[in-house]
């Protein structure tokens, strides 16, 4: 489909991006120290949340697309900043799902 | 991500399924018979909404991940055949990713 | 709108229970204790996510707004059951509106 | 609970105007001239699909409510324009729906 060619790498990348959030928020809740997850877990649900209506947005070519993609960015730099300090697989692997999305979303918006 | 790894088949299933919904519904208020199309929006509408609620279910290893499965493979099901009804390319494309959905779900929540 | 009308006590439970879960979930997380939370937590997210979902079938007056809020009916018992085991003002307020939800949820589905 | 109290105003009128525009996609597709009517659905399912995001990071007190909060309000206003052209009820009255949630989240993201 053209209609969602041309946003396939940043729809894939949100959508990527979201599964990991969604899965570390979890895993985040069964460390030993889930207290010096909290921060972390809190930027998972954000950034999954945006993520996935990003990619809604591109599906459906909204006006609003660039707009909520540069929103989403931030949100994704945010939480693979997070997410990085942490040594977890979980948090590496999230932490490398939101740079990447982050940077399609910045390419997106421009 | 072992995490991910058990539901990635299904997860990569919603996520596609999804995006053709999101994409389907606006191609179809695009085309001349809009109204012939209102069944086939309407449906793309909640089969993308809980496409995307049953991949973050999944991607969190929810308790509740098979019982939304179940639900996701009926409305996926029911998007499919509406789709499935018109020579639209979109339409056609969506109702080969809803089946694919469907039948994913399916699996899943057995 | 009369579209509206024949949901609206169970939309405002879902859109109250979707609130309140949401915020519990950060609550929590704010505890001394959050380990001992990490099933609330979950519970919150599942909870909201399908709320939100729920109530935008009924808006939209879908074919399968009974069957969700069959499920969401489920989801929020639970949530309620779990928020209620917990001290904190905030598992107490939760608890209330899932379990108003669950009952609202359970009236639209019949 | 105080959590939620802070955000109570534009809380609700982000839930409601959720709500209004599902609902009034539905409605739209059901009108005689739907191809009137689609760019008025486009925005129904942008603006539905923000607030009940906006919602969430508000219940959460995320750090990124106000700038969600900020995009909320453009995707409502515009949708608010939008609606506004057209007679139907439910046009009309979602648009006081979106208005108001226009003027809640710019105040909320001030």
């Amino acid at each position: 489909m053209q209609q969602l060619e041309q946003y396939r790498s940043c729809l894939e990348a949100c959508n990527a991006c979201a599964d990991y959030c969604d899965m570390c928020s979890v895993a985040c809740l069964q460390e030993d120290n889930v207290k010096m997850m909290a921060d972390c877990i809190r930027n998972n649900m954000d950034c999954a949340a945006i993520c996935r209506v990003a990619a809604a947005y591109m599906a459906r070519n909204s006006k609003y697309a660039k707009q909520m993609s540069a929103l989403c960015a931030k949100i994704c730099q945010a939480c693979a900043d997070e997410c990085g300090k942490h040594d977890h697989d979980h948090c590496q692997e999230c932490a490398k799902a939101c740079q990447r999305c982050a940077d399609e979303c910045l390419k997106m918006a421009a």
